[in-house]
């Protein structure tokens, strides 16, 4: 048992060596980064489509973690540059995989304002591995259930930013925002939660906005 | 890597060695078990509260996996006998996990007939790993999109039976099931797709069918 606890803490450190020297990269050319962690389903991959659009004259890329297919980054490639990362079975992606990707984007000309990061859909794994992004989103969408934030904390505890998404659901399937609330006040009061739909573009402005001024404030620190 | 890939098998092979047992002792038992697995938020646990109501007079237990918090098995525990498995973080349910809860339902003098595991909402670790369960069951519902057979095939290759939850949204969310039925018929031609709704009951007759039929089965064999 120890062993396999040494291997897995190996593992991990390795990792988050490589998320560092990602970090630093995307800083020094001024790429804000996010790392968008959800179940499978909801709604990442529309919501990126919109969101690119809704930056306006922003330069962005998408890297696209996904088991299999390419279906992801099929539907962003219009709006954006696209890596697709093809994890066969894994259930996360890796700093490893998005240093990759970022060679790939050709970072260090390609002058990009935000970098998406679409990990798998997963609640759980993902939210182990540093990838380097300057921020964590955690999204829930309304079909899922207000019970959520409690069952899958080690998701939303670490997030500097929450989204609902699909809140157009939201009264058809009686969800109850409130639950979400409380929960969250337990485990994760500094990130605030944006209730959107990225389908009717209700409540994007509040996104968009989050967005900006944390670009903003990447630009500052330089 | 090498080092890392043995232990990895290792707890593979522990865990299969378990399954085996517990498979076996819910044979002897006449129990039929079934390990079921999606998503968080497709409804694993509206569909338990419905199918062993709807079992009438068989007698069911559940097994319930999750990362934090008691929520699914207060639920299920007005209809049937409970074991809640918190996992802590775990991303999926393992063999000793439910050797353990087997021995809490006091299978040998419970005579149980049915024996239902909720796993971990997650489409991707579970599925690596055998609990004991005679038959396979995975869900997607219909808010997490047509697209995710093919995405998630190592959910969807294995699974005995899948089932289609929430169509009662279908319409509203424009879900296209021709697609499922495609991506199915690429990696998995044996397992019957059951489309249903646990909320509005529609389908569950099908559903209810499946399982009688698999106890009778495993009761002609004993």
């Amino acid at each position: 048992m120890t062993k396999k606890i040494d291997v897995v803490k190996n593992v991990l450190d390795a990792n988050d060596e490589v998320a560092l020297e990602n970090r630093k990269l995307m800083q020094q050319y001024g790429c804000l980064s996010v790392n968008i962690i959800s179940a499978p389903g909801s709604g990442k991959t529309t919501l990126l489509e919109k969101t690119i659009v809704g930056l306006g004259g922003a330069k962005s890329a998408v890297i696209v973690g996904d088991l299999q297919t390419a279906r992801d980054a099929e539907r962003v490639a219009d709006v954006a540059a696209v890596v697709q990362i093809n994890t066969e079975g894994g259930c996360h992606l890796s700093a490893g995989q998005v240093a990759a990707a970022l060679e790939k984007l050709d970072i260090r000309n390609a002058a990009l304002d935000y970098i998406f990061i679409e990990n798998v859909g997963n609640m759980v794994c993902p939210s182990g591995f540093d990838l380097g992004e300057h921020y964590r989103v955690a999204m829930l969408s309304t079909p899922e259930g207000h019970d959520k934030v409690a069952k899958y904390n080690t998701m939303f505890q670490p997030a500097d930013v929450i989204l609902l998404n699909k809140i157009d659901l939201a009264e058809v399937l009686e969800f109850d925002s409130s639950c979400i609330r409380d929960d969250l006040s337990k485990i994760n009061t500094r990130a605030p939660l944006i209730e959107l739909s990225a389908k009717t573009g209700e409540g994007m402005d509040a996104w968009l906005a989050w967005l900006k001024n944390a670009k903003a404030k990447l630009g500052s620190s330089k």
